[in-house]
């Protein structure tokens, strides 16, 4: 007999990566979790454009996500540490009021959960709140990016360079390998001006909202008109100027 | 009618990252593409171990695959990049071969065919072959390695470097960022010394076939013990010092 006072078995926070864009770049796994869990949450950034990409990308691999309890959780980019916080503290005491209640959450993330993803301190202040958080990985953008080129990232020796709009751009283009730099919509121009003084603009590729219907490619910085003005999921993909 | 004399349309080569291991991590594009190939295309490495594996991940994905026509292509992993093409461009041969018939391959890659795969210069060739290539992307090993630790790799400013085992580890070890060395099992006893010579000890993360039944998860490079020997695939993370 079910004691209705007893404390319900707290629920399980799933930060699932939803991949880069295409619906079909989902995977079986985040598809099966999503289904099976109570309550199906996702970021909500202000800026326009990018509002419930997560959201919409599941949604279009699995139509009946519609007609599911979802909630949006107010997370606005930003490069302010602090705001961040506050807003992620915010989200994870939302997102424990509902694992308290025994459900299984499925938090979406665009591309993979453990690279820049907003979730990552979310999912750490949750743990740390004594609930149980499992990751299910994705297909990252840049990787998506690549195949959408039809050329590869790296091989055999070489190393690969990840480096976000907020991250040293002007160090990372010294290092040897492929240098990746992501969300670079803003700073295009700084890594044009990086770019052209070492002249590695023909080793340049530039792929805008990688995945969606508005993706656009170039395949060097000299495609690239001067007064276009790539939007915010930009990633732009310098290769070793020793590779053939 | 159909004049028996002209040559078939010519196939295109898909070329499909399967994931890091678990059949699930397949994206629902590889397993429609698989399904839709007319021959299913994989590498055959000599190494114990890895034999078949991106097949064997596609087989646990979609059982139907065993009853399908499909075709191992030897592949050897080495360093020596001589034997490496010369392998490369006989499977390219017999790639090129199928494609000429007519008939739509799907080759297998384990995690991401953009990330030190074997297939990209495999691509390429059959490219200037004059066929068509699609690269559909799938979910990296140290993204799921990621996923198992219940961590992310990098958030914020910080810089994500991937560094192969036969790269310049020495020299990676120095960056700034989150380090992630890929198939390090043999050079585990260098990746060991380089870590200690910095006191990264504790922000070392060791994984051991990722996602497979036999993985294996070291938390620091304490936890592993000296006479430990992980094999082939085996990736280590090494955190940011200045990383809380």
């Amino acid at each position: 007999m079910k004691d209705e006072n007893s404390p319900a078995k707290p629920g399980t926070l799933y930060g699932i990566g939803v991949g880069p864009g295409d619906p079909e770049l989902i995977t079986v796994k985040a598809l099966r979790i999503i289904a099976a869990c109570d309550l199906v949450v996702f970021p909500e950034p202000e800026e326009a454009g990018t509002r419930h990409l997560a959201f919409e990308i599941a949604r279009r691999a699995m139509p009946e996500l519609e007609k599911r309890e979802f909630m949006g959780l107010y997370l606005p980019m930003t490069r302010d540490a602090a705001v961040m916080r506050v807003n992620q503290e915010k989200a994870a005491q939302r997102i424990m009021e509902q694992l308290r209640e025994g459900k299984n959450l499925a938090f979406l993330t665009l591309g993979d959960p453990s690279v820049y993803s907003t979730s990552g301190y979310l999912h750490r202040l949750v743990e740390e709140g004594g609930f149980s958080v499992r990751i299910i990985p994705g297909v990252t953008s840049f990787c998506a990016a690549a195949a959408a080129l039809g050329e590869d990232l790296v091989r055999g020796s070489e190393a690969l360079h990840l480096i976000p709009a907020s991250g040293d751009t002007a160090e990372a283009m010294g290092l040897a390998g492929t240098r990746v730099f992501m969300k670079m919509g803003r700073s295009l121009g700084e890594i044009r001006a990086l770019v052209e003084e070492r002249g590695l603009g023909s080793r340049t590729r530039i792929v805008e909202n990688c995945g969606l219907e508005n993706q656009r490619i170039w395949k060097s910085l000299e495609e690239l008109p001067p007064g276009e003005a790539p939007g915010y999921f930009t990633l732009i993909i310098v290769k070793d100027g020793e590779r053939s």
